[in-house]
């Protein structure tokens, strides 16, 4: 049987999705062009459109349609504080929680020996260089509390050690309604060492 | 925050996906832009090119470049024998196996009265008029083991019981190396029913 090349085409380019495989990409193939025709034209205009309009903030590495993203540039945002994290998901996980009204730097990454990413990939210097030319007074370091989440923020402490400038780190500990039978016993170690007065 | 307009589109668009909730269109559309934008850039085009390009074939209708798709034209097959499938996706599994060189007839679809899908929307008329229009000796049902697809069969069975044609359904059974232990209760019975003389 001949093969249909657009189709194969489609098939091919699905495969870059993470977990997509050959099924499940010919599934994903099928289905947008039976099921859903029209959603398929808008994704594949609108993969398009962020392409092409999308950049990162001048300030913080954000995804942004201006040179300096709304956080950035507003108002209203404490300049005094800056959260540090590794990736926009996070940044709009901290969002959506209405707990922070400070201003963000995304390194795009953590600092990763083993798959080549050191401190030049997680564009350090441009974080130095805001802090150096603004009022901040304290960097909270929320990068995952992962191994390399951990030497990422270890490392950025470093580099501030020596001006006048407060590091903090988010807290860990059980979550809101987290039960002491069912956690790991690392985040129930953490949660007694930190243990607070009441 | 201000919402950035051609990234929420991109995730609303990714949404449209089989098992894409808002978490996992959000992790994707930050996967495209930031971890693969040449792998982004194709797939925009590819899913443009496949929707532009692809129709129906006329006698099949599986998905195809020209009006007549490579199988329906090609002189080698078997224009006896006709094997309905309820989508292009049994068809290629069918083809994989190098065992049927017959024409293939793609319901589209199957019989689901619950789903508003009748007869009409399955393309019978067409089956039929196919079917009469060709020196077709025997139908090969080869629609799914469930409730719709032995339906479908049972309805397609039917249609065709006054013209000296052959209908036959594919085998039920345990599958290669299934073994009774893990086979499922009804798999079992009806491989017993089925039995064959050796």
């Amino acid at each position: 049987m001949k093969k249909i090349e657009v189709l194969e085409q489609l098939v091919e380019a699905l495969k870059i999705l993470p977990g997509v495989g050959p099924k499940s990409a010919l599934r994903l193939t099928y289905f947008l062009l039976q099921r859903n025709r029209k959603g398929a034209k808008i994704l594949s205009e609108n993969i398009s459109n962020a392409l092409e309009q999308l950049i990162h903030c001048e300030l913080c590495n954000n995804f942004s349609e201006e040179p300096e993203c709304s956080i950035c540039s507003s108002s209203k945002r404490d300049k005094n504080t800056i959260c540090v994290v590794e990736m926009p998901t996070d940044f709009l996980m901290l969002e959506e929680t209405h707990s922070y009204n400070g201003l963000y730097f995304i390194l795009m990454g953590r600092l990763s020996p083993l798959d080549g990413i050191g401190p030049n990939d997680i564009h350090l210097s441009k974080l130095v260089k805001r802090i150096k030319d603004s009022n901040i007074n304290e960097i909270i370091l929320a990068t995952n509390f992962t191994v390399e989440g951990n030497a990422t923020a270890q490392y950025i402490k470093e580099l501030f050690k020596d001006i006048d400038i407060e590091t903090t780190r988010i807290a860990r500990g059980l979550p809101i309604g987290g039960e002491i039978e069912y956690v790991d016993s690392g985040t129930l170690a953490q949660a007694i060492v930190e243990r607070k007065k009441i």
